[in-house]
């Protein structure tokens, strides 16, 4: 990277995960729309033909209007290629694929576990963790080896134990984790001043909050715009909304689609513990006693909101790739469309040429009170000339506080669990997931079943 | 109290509860075994007559063979009379009856939800909490009036709560709670040096553990025999008798009495934990999850270990109110067998005249690791001349203390709940009770009834 | 405070000490240039005349060349009229008169402790205390009662015990204290980048620095410029400078100017100890045992520092004064001048209009580690929406921490020896000063008089 | 170790510094005058002739009147041979000779700097550490190799720094530092309950504390006896002797023994800060601002207690050298004289057949608030079965914690620079201790004579 005064060029980014049909775009998009930086993307993806598809459309990306830089893609061979001399490294990977997923998700139903999304918390999220723990083993020792000074970026779930990982394996890493559920509960408290009160174009980064806990149970102990603090308005908000839900516009009906939510488990969670959850309904569903929103179906219904099916994931997936063939043929023209993810401006900041406070997941220095020293969570933090530097967060409240603890004590063990191929081990974490309310024998069989069926990823496991 | 060489006179302890049946002949019985200390029981309940019962047999206590000290009883009208001038208190109620201790324990059962006990953890200790809070602000309140430099020492389920309510009214109050529970632990593993190793008549004070948790949820994490690791003996001993279960003699066999287990949960646990939980199996298990240890009865039974009915208190209650008319009436001749409890013996160390180190119940002031200032815990403590000093129990392993934390967090709740009368906090803290696995308006509904039919307790409560 | 899209009209600013002669005119300046916040600034000071001069010369602050909004200039005749309804609070006094100060900074030279500032540490920083908490307690008190909601900048010193006393006396206040030694370190740091690489222009805010302390003996142990590490840096800069001091430019020189300095200390500090101390060499030879850096006139001119006089202090005062003069009369035209300080930048980001990173002094939450909470400290914050949130500044290195924790704990003990007009408690504190390297009878002896030359503004003690 | 019913045969000692005129032969009488321990005591030392002559002495010492254990003595030639099998291994060691240690006291008075002791803190202190260090890390490494499960007790001076240095090399050794100032600050209240109310003959053991701090600089913010809070009285016999000192009696003056004082330095601490100082006042000297009671010997005179001088020490070690070579010929008979120390009676509690609670230096694990964890502070703890168990001790009130903390501080960078050899690092600690009130450039001088002077024990420095 070299530094000018307004501007970096030959900047590198290592994207591993490069050949996703999706969000790649989205990040082409971001990159193409800004000029603070400038430089090469590396894609890397164990399906190198999806990397190379992405490397047609990337380069495209500058030229398209209201480009502001051009950015060379290139495709590399092996890892270590793609890491060599990068300044920053976007960690964002499918871990397996979704045939994996479809047992994460839909075997626990057998045992009358649902699940709305799998990939975070409760059976799905911990066997998928056991799958993407050993990829991030070798991430870490990568960036160790090729690039140790890079700035990592990690959007793959389960973001905790992904980025956990990271630091267990490289504890000198520059690496943290980014979502964007925190952004989606900003623009839910925006549009509740209009509701209640017509202002209206608020932005949400205008909403300021205070962000506690993990990646998916974050929660918001103070929301503030201007110099009003936001937490009677929600009180009034959930108090009319409680039972009918919250639905912005029929295009965000929880019914048409399966991301989105009427925000009802939010109202709930509010009415039990006075503070906002930050997260959408189908994650923080997941974090609750499995009795509570998705006992069955009928009750995720009543809560107005969806279980993403892999069977839904697995034909959208042939939408996308369709498009892929598409962008790359030139039939469809590739279009600049900001994602209002965070990611770019983060590099921004990191290189010195902006001030960026957003959420993010990094190990616990201190910037948490009441969870343990080195665990990974989610807060703000100050993004700033080559330092991310958290916010001090402060203490959750009581039961929220147990809640999240009980969860990263479970990645915890997780880890230890997956690091040493452990199955009692795992066992323990899995028992101790608050969906996993059916007796013992049934949670060791069903987590048995659930590991023989991702084994592929599973290398020296004794299953 | 005055104070010579080797012993103490005029010592006066207020007994809240005095009216006990069975619990009280075995305070009389360590009382008049020794002669460090010597001077007046005063003997308060609300049941008056039972207070006078004891009055006459304690007074027998001190003429019986191998009674070395003569104490005096007296009843009390008033709490205000029994306290004041009082050196040490002892508070051991039973909150309620057993009609209403009936609901706490069975009517859960409608739901699905077995207890073992019913007095500490799960939804019968938690609305036993709810009628003995009120009652424990009381003491606090009379403490602080008539003898606030008194010890207090409570005996009284649930203990947390009880020792908690007594620091929240009046936080300089000199109060601790004491519990046997792993008293039995520590006899456990002095059995197992007989069955391993053939080493006879260890006492169970030889046996050193270090302490850490809360109580009836209390966990070892070491253990010493002189100067031997008793960790991987026991380790052994579970792989011994884990499929069995472990039964000393048959007088002690867990079919015949209600209280006997076959340590089979204990051991079940440690698999799990690595460390060595010390209390009884039916207290144990109401402290994990609902569906792994009191499932149903059936589950119970293949954990060799029995559901306390109060249909068998109320029996048990009829032969102990026979056994107080006879001793009374001279039927029945009293006599000394020692109880093997500490409180006389802090007592006398707390006097000065030795050094004592046991577990107790206490806020944590910073002796365990990882749970709440302020939240009352149980470790080992030294008692000495006007202090209790708990010793530093250092960090409970990772899962343990998410356990533990969660129940913490509870009794906070609970607390709050219980003196603000807000059923909706203590409903949030009922549903996050792990015995509590079944839906939100069950949960609601279960919680109501069950305070309903305790309502005589909660004044100002709105049902 | 009426606020719009980009602006926010009606802010009623309340400020005590209206009546500086110098200070004052740097605000509406930096007002004056700006038009996010628009309104009034009430002035209220002791001295009358001095509030109402002031009144008139900011009233044509609005309307020079270069002026964005016109604030109107009011004065106050009680404390309670200039903070009722206030939005925020400026509190910049002079606690005393220079005569009171004369004594705080000479008289103890006399016992050879000799002082370049006097009015932080060392004893003329402690009496100086003295005078002013009592002042702190009532403006606490006018706060809690006129204007609980407002936003209270402090500027006056000694800072950490003024913001101390506010958070003493109404915990609940929204205040903290800004000083700008941070940012000359900053562009030391700057002009460090042009002097070894010839990189120009650099602007403060640019160098990113991690801040951990308290006022006047801050220190960095982190500084960043893009993604340069510039401690490497600055190691090679105090090499280069360390015999001859660092003179950026012969105006900066400080045989010329009374608050200038050549770096010395602070090189010799980094050699000592591996961090950056950031404030001027003045005041951080003061925070250092008296025979380091202060010991007698040749000790100081060593190196290269200057001993500011109150005699320079009064006849700059005469030179203020005529200006003034002039100002009021017309005589000499107000211009803008920006000073450089963040106060309107934090209030505007306050406001929610922008968001700030700066460093601050607050309250210890938990954002610095090795220093009792509670303790007022200083690091960097973030500013945003009625938010003031610190960042998590980490630990110090272990001898920084110990002389932080040193004048962190005299803090303590003088605020609550004041509070309770205690001299002995004092002098535990004054004897604890690592200035006062006297024997005890002289510490004793000097502490006294000191007092007694200030008893005017101790109401209360017996000296 | 073989363990029976009531004692424990074929015991290990192994002595290092076994040729100890004097204290050794306290450990004969101690270990001779009890039988529940029985077994071999190997004496290791550089003087091997000194250690020969302890071994004839020592295999005379079971035989004498009053004996109840007879030990075998016998001399290893190398550490490993003393070390092999031990259960105990014993640390008493001067380090260096009375030349150096003449050096380290007497040096820096040329600067105006009186050392009482000058063996724990101070310029003296902290040569003595630097001479030290390399060889406890030599322990350090045998007790790893020879008998790392051993129990290690540690009585050589600077105390914290050999046992942190211990900790330092050798994470998982059992140590512990054992010293007998505490006891005697016992006494002293005991003298005092006497002398104020004729209670008579209570036992040191019978006063309990709560102790805080390092040694050598502890401090008691408890004290008891019975149920009688001793810090009203001690206020009280303060008042009473303050000025005269206290002289329990004339065989005890100050002015006839070097290591006797009349207590007005514990007396002047105890008026400043609230606590009772517990260790003689020639120690607590040493830790305090070197103007304040060692600022020169008029100073010192005035307070009531003595300088040790080296030459004192050399005379007294002729004296000693003669009782030695009686005793090894018989001219001098042994007899058994208990000590008063500890030591045994720690050795019998961690082998199973006491429970004993004594002041220990130790790690700080938690148990003393305020001290950086790890650093070795001094506080109560439990000796049982195989374990030393700290009490929570609390926090120390705000400045005694500042002043422990500085040492505490110096400790560790003391450490650091010894084990890198790093003059300015040790001279930062050395800068940074109270008695060095010096200028820089004297300090430094000062320091590089000290170290020059005891450079045969200093390996591998550039000096």
């Amino acid at each position: 990277m070299r530094f000018y005064e307004n501007k970096a060029e030959d900047v590198v980014i290592a994207y591993i995960g490069g050949g996703s049909r999706g969000w790649a775009w989205g990040l082409m998009s971001d990159l193409a729309s800004q000029d603070v930086l400038c430089g090469t993307v590396r894609l890397y993806d164990i399906d190198k033909e999806a990397a190379e598809a992405n490397r047609i459309i990337g380069n495209k990306a500058g030229e398209v209007e209201g480009a502001k830089s051009q950015w060379r893609y290139e495709t590399a061979d092996t890892i270590g290629e793609a890491l060599t001399g990068a300044d920053f490294v976007v960690l964002s990977i499918l871990p397996g694929t979704f045939d994996e997923m479809e047992s994460d998700v839909h075997l626990p139903e057998k045992y009358g576990i649902y699940q709305s999304v799998g990939d975070t918390a409760g059976p799905g999220g911990m066997v998928r963790a056991a799958r993407t723990i050993p990829m991030y083993v070798g991430f870490a020792e990568a960036i160790r080896e090729y690039c140790p000074e890079a700035w990592v970026i990690n959007y793959t779930n389960p973001m905790t134990l992904c980025v956990q990982t990271l630091y267990e394996i490289f504890p000198q890493i520059n690496a943290f984790g980014c979502c964007h559920e925190v952004f989606s509960t900003q623009e839910l408290l925006a549009a509740m001043l209009e509701d209640l009160y017509g202002i209206k174009d608020v932005k949400r980064d205008e909403i300021y909050v205070n962000v506690q806990g993990i990646n998916h149970f974050t929660w918001l102990n103070r929301a503030s715009y201007r110099m009003a603090d936001l937490m009677p308005l929600y009180r009034q908000f959930v108090g009319k909304y409680y039972e009918s839900g919250y639905i912005k516009d029929e295009s965000d009906h929880w019914m048409n689609s399966t991301f989105a939510c009427a925000q009802r488990v939010k109202f709930d969670l509010f009415r039990r513990y006075g503070e906002i959850a930050a997260a959408g309904d189908r994650h923080l569903a997941e974090f609750m006693n499995g009795k509570m929103y998705l006992k069955d179906p009928e009750t995720v219904r009543s809560w107005m909101f969806g279980l993403t099916t892999v069977a839904w994931r697995k034909e959208d997936l042939q939408k996308r790739l369709e498009r892929s063939r598409k962008l790359v043929s030139g039939e469809e023209e590739f279009k600049l469309r900001r994602t209002g993810e965070e990611g770019v401006h983060m590099m921004q900041a990191l290189a010195g040429y902006r001030t960026l406070v957003s959420n993010v997941n990094l190990p616990n220095y201190g910037q948490l009170e009441g969870i343990r020293r080195g665990a990974v969570v989610e807060t703000n933090a100050v993004f700033r000339s080559g330092r991310v530097t958290p916010l001090y967060a402060g203490s959750m409240n009581n039961e929220v506080q147990a809640m999240v603890a009980r969860h990263s004590a479970n990645h915890k063990t997780t880890l230890e669990a997956v690091l040493k191929k452990d199955f009692d081990r795992l066992l323990t974490a899995f028992l101790n997931d608050p969906l996993v309310t059916v007796s013992y024998d049934d949670a060791k069989e069903l987590l048995r079943q659930m590991l023989v069926n991702t084994k592929k990823y599973l290398p020296g496991w004794d299953l």
